[in-house]
């Protein structure tokens, strides 16, 4: 089935973007009580014959999706639902909710703060609203047409006129399984002033807030991606496929701050 | 000069770990004001003609420093101290403070919370004070002899039978400059279950509390690692150079959290 994007109004953006802080807030109080415990953790390559590598999962990741899913169809019961531990629910709007409950998982497991939970709305076009949050900092990173926001700030990427000066981040250069696409990273990453790894979300949030001017990955997912493009370009900055087109299915991503750092790694990674 | 080391008994630790917790003190404050800020980035490596590349320094790290070393001079001035920033100072005293302001500049300057400040007391014979101060997130490990403490929860490694379960992590693969550096810690990384990057010190702290199991790195100074070392060992793990010996004048280290991954990760750097 196949429906007419739906064109929101101001008003309809503020009252939905509200409540996905309600669905953050709902994820933070399954989530926050597991970090840093002993957890059972399951490896969700076993199903797949470990084509993906190790990917772990919890019941935190389970337990808060469910939490967003209930508050979803008791308020909106129409709208769809996209979530990575329990897939997709066609809904009878135009309207779907595009949910990673623990967006690195990894670091979670870890006990590192940079894991965050990325609920996205899409309008059926493109995502509209986008909520990232890390429970363990506070920190809540909101992004819409109406700009990008982390608490009452506004956000802003930096200017950064080229390559030679950029901070580049990608969450680990494993996550390139073929020669191809590590070789055109690579081809990035070399001219870069330094390269950082093990950013997940955070680093989407980064580019945002201006610390951060490029972020490199691929093999993502639409429920990876979908809550971090309205942050990024809220805050001016600039999220394409590696071929500049749309990344709102995940794959092969680039973000960045500055439009001409954008234009050169595009240059760079299909050169 | 060559200084006898100095014993130092329960109630002396007690008082200087509560004197290091008042370096951090000061630390924080002078370094979480310049967090997330526009900041001018020096580049250390340019002095040095670019041999450890990339090499980023703030007003945040001497400014930390600064304050350490005046409460230091105030308090102890026959103590001795190491720091990142402004180097040696030869005590009357065997007693040294080791520190680094921000261990994770490259973090600090991205925005990411995975930094820490890093103060250590050497005795003369190794450190026997350790605190890691993550300012950000308001975290505190510290490790004595009486163990290693987060806030006031006693921190304690995890069990790992064999690198087949284990959690790797490292800063950066960009670490390992060497071929021969590279294959030894690849030859680790294949087989274990999970390899993160982007720890710095907080990695070491994720040992001691039993959600990584092991970190391997090289190149490391003094003011790396110290700070470090009793907070790993006072959680009941281990932490030493890759051939087995005494890690506190950096270089190459592994810590671990069980110590049979210990002896399985020697063998394997060493093979």
């Amino acid at each position: 089935m196949t429906l007419s994007p739906k064109a929101l109004d101001r008003a309809e953006i503020e009252t939905l973007t509200a409540f996905a802080g309600r669905l953050a807030d709902a994820s933070r109080a399954v989530i926050l009580p597991y970090f840093r415990t002993v957890m059972p953790v399951d490896d969700k390559a076993d199903l797949w014959g470990g084509a993906k590598g190790y990917d772990p999962v919890t019941e935190a990741d389970r337990g808060a999706e469910a939490a967003i899913r209930a508050l979803i169809e008791a308020e909106y019961p129409d709208h769809g639902i996209l979530g990575e531990e329990y897939g997709a629910k066609q809904g009878s709007s135009p309207l779907t909710w595009v949910l990673d409950p623990i967006d690195g998982t990894r670091a979670f497991i870890t006990g590192l703060p940079t894991w965050g939970t990325l609920i996205a709305l899409n309008d059926g076009r493109e995502p509209v609203v986008g909520v990232m949050d890390q429970p363990f900092t506070g920190e809540r990173y909101v992004g819409t047409e109406a700009g990008a926001f982390l608490g009452g700030r506004k956000l802003s990427v930096r200017a950064c006129p080229g390559i030679a000066h950029a901070r580049l981040m990608t969450t680990s250069p494993h996550l390139f399984r073929t020669k191809e696409s590590l070789a055109a990273f690579t081809r990035v990453a070399d001219k870069a002033q330094m390269v950082r790894y093990g950013g997940d979300c955070y680093a989407y949030a980064m580019v945002a807030s201006g610390h951060v001017d490029a972020v490199i990955e691929t093999n993502l997912e639409p429920y990876d991606i979908q809550a971090l493009i309205p942050i990024v370009r809220g805050a001016g900055g600039q999220i394409t496929s590696w071929t500049g087109g749309d990344a709102q299915q995940g794959g092969s991503v680039v973000a960045t701050g500055d439009k001409r750092l954008h234009a050169e790694i595009l240059a760079l990674l299909n050169a």
